[in-house]
């Protein structure tokens, strides 16, 4: 079950001027649930996406990055679940753009002014006349207040729909933010995470947006992991409509903090619910590392306790096997590590410093700390200012069977 | 249960002339088992080790080093399970250091000609009380014809005793080499594995042997992974007692090769033992990445494959959803990767190419070899000659299991 983390109501999830969303249930692995999301964005949207480093990348991803580049306004993306369409060669690019294709002529759009999205299996063949098929449907029931429907329509084995909103004033206008995000498994993103739409009705530049999309993905989506694998399909966009009535906001602008804060506190909020609702999770642990000489190596120690079966099954287990985390610090991969000068904290509670235990621990103080839900781990490495945060989840029975399941 | 795996009968393991086994049930961390090894080493043995890279590495892991360094003849090895000083501080080291007071002054021995080794939960103090108590009885069992009891005696969540000899002919005389190894879960090794142990009556000069073990230890136990966790603990040590009546081998001898090839065989055999006992293990996975530009993307690529959850579940569930694979090889880190060159191949059955899904795949050819208990995973790059092996198990329902419940 997710970890402290429900559906969004879908009153709570607030529309934005400008943007529509509508669904279909268009059969493309399984019946009777939504697998096709389209959304529409007002003439004058501004739309920045970042995309998964995997080299296996998608098809869809390949096309997204092809339309950005192309300088057409972006008026349209369109997703499917189901099927990832990864791993699928040049015929997993014509399907791709077949289906960018159709609805293009369906909303009076060139091709490369739609970008698509596929999530699900890999080296698969997309089937695309499905997702055609399912197109007339979803334009049908395009609406502003669509977004809770659109967060259920881009599941796979998420258990809860993602989305979350914010309101804020700009330059004297009321100005929204809305997100969804989808992902349980395969979740280690790097620069991007598997399917994430943010979008705000701001009017702001460009080059302020790319400016936005970088900060924000650095502080959510790319401190986050669930197993290590890193999708082939993951894609961030953050679209912004132009409709809130503002001046535009440039990276100058006296709002510029704000909006970009309002959008990176979205971003967090939907990668940790990725974590919250990670395949077989029953816990949530923030990893804090602090004092290394660069944020690099604070990383390296972060995910190799984020990444550890070991650490990932104790958590599961409330078992305070805390030499587990030393362990994987110890092989880490940073230079010079001194490891008498180290200081592990599990919450509150110091358990290792001076190479070993601290005197003063005792195992009930761990023991009371791993029962919760929520788990603070930090390591202080004393040999530098530079600090990093990882947010992750526990390694359960749960995980081995939602993956050793998960097609059939 | 281990895969293709049954612990040898005590006749298969053939005494080595000069090296001596005993062993006691000392009660460290539960009663009635072996969970004490003393090996004696003869005079004029050469003694070779290499140890874990992890910074976090054990108090006995110093030790071993700092005699090894001091040019005194090793003649006596001390292991216990239960507890792997490891993450004890200086603490640790006194603890460490009495236990091969004890022996040495049993054994009329100085302390730094004995090398002491532990296996067991990280993060406590090892109760060396129960160590030296159990000593006594150890050396009053001191025999050659030991090595079965001796690999049982190192055991902690492995479920069969792992060991093998080789007998061969050198210079005219008979040589045997025989080998002893533990270890099923936190198995990642770098450098060397969790505890083996490979002793040869051959004559060979200390130079020769840490050739050798340079060479062994690169073509077995660093091409394992259970779980990706690089232990605090791992030990290899090899043992030439000079028993044999041969001309003393060194690197430029006829028999060099034969020796090296004799002990690196043993030392495969027992690296595959571990995957094959890996905690929860149901598979035992070859991958064999070929074709690269060097051996070190070689191996980022097979460990990627080999590490991934997403992998090891799907092996466990019979279940060819081949893609993970493919995720797993483009989120490798390999630097202009072409994905379209390479091939990947299941067995003898081509899978992928030209970016997809190869055009005669069928999904039956790949879930016949999916239901194998030996499975042979080939990526071929296709940009280079280098090649490279790893050897790893899968990932079950059991592997959570046995970790959540390890210290209970």
């Amino acid at each position: 079950m997710p970890v402290n983390l429900s559906a969004p109501t879908a009153h709570k999830l607030l529309p934005v001027k400008g943007v529509k969303l509508g669904f279909a249930e268009a059969a493309i692995r399984k019946l009777n649930r939504k697998d096709v999301l389209v959304m529409t964005l007002a003439e004058g949207s501004h739309v920045v996406g970042v995309f998964t480093q995997n080299q296996f990348c998608a098809a869809p991803v390949l096309l997204c990055k092809t339309h950005l580049a192309s300088g057409s306004p972006i008026r349209a993306l369109l997703v499917n679940t189901g099927c990832a369409n990864a791993g699928t060669g040049e015929d997993g690019l014509n399907r791709a753009k077949l289906t960018c294709d159709a609805l293009a002529a369906a909303l009076n759009l060139k091709t490369e002014q739609v970008l698509p999205f596929s999530t699900g299996v890999i080296l698969e063949p997309l089937p695309a006349d499905k997702v055609v098929a399912g197109l007339s449907a979803a334009i049908a029931n395009l609406t502003e207040d669509n977004w809770l429907n659109a967060a259920e329509a881009i599941m796979t084995t998420d258990i809860v729909a993602k989305g979350t909103s914010r309101s804020l004033t700009l330059g004297g206008q009321q100005v929204t933010v809305t997100g969804i995000s989808k992902g349980s498994g395969m979740i280690h993103p790097n620069m991007a995470t598997m399917l994430g739409y943010i979008a705000t009705d701001a009017a702001v530049s460009q080059a302020a947006l790319d400016s936005i999309i970088q900060y924000a993905v650095n502080k959510s989506f790319n401190c986050i992991t669930v197993d290590g694998d890193t999708s082939t399909n993951d894609s961030l966009i953050i679209v912004a409509t132009n409709q809130a009535g503002n001046a535009e906001i440039s990276e100058l602008s006296a709002d510029f903090i704000a909006l970009r804060d309002a959008l990176t506190d979205v971003a967090i909020e939907l990668a940790q619910a990725i974590v919250r609702d990670g395949e077989g999770a029953t816990k949530f642990m923030t990893i804090n590392v602090q004092g290394g000489r660069d944020e690099d190596e604070c990383r390296k120690v972060a995910y190799a306790i984020a990444h550890s079966p070991l650490v990932k099954t104790a958590f599961f287990a409330s078992d305070p096997n805390l030499g587990r985390i030393l362990a994987a610090i110890g092989y880490a991969g940073v230079e010079q590590l001194d490891v008498n000068a180290l200081k592990l904290y599990l919450g509150d509670v110091l358990v290792a410093e001076n190479g070993g235990r601290a005197a003063a621990y005792q195992e009930e103080q761990g023991s009371a700390v791993m029962k919760e839900s929520e788990i603070l781990v930090c390591v202080e490495l004393a040999r530098g200012d530079a600090a990093c945060t990882v947010w992750t989840c526990d390694f359960s029975y749960d995980y081995v069977k939602i993956n050793a399941d998960y097609r059939s």
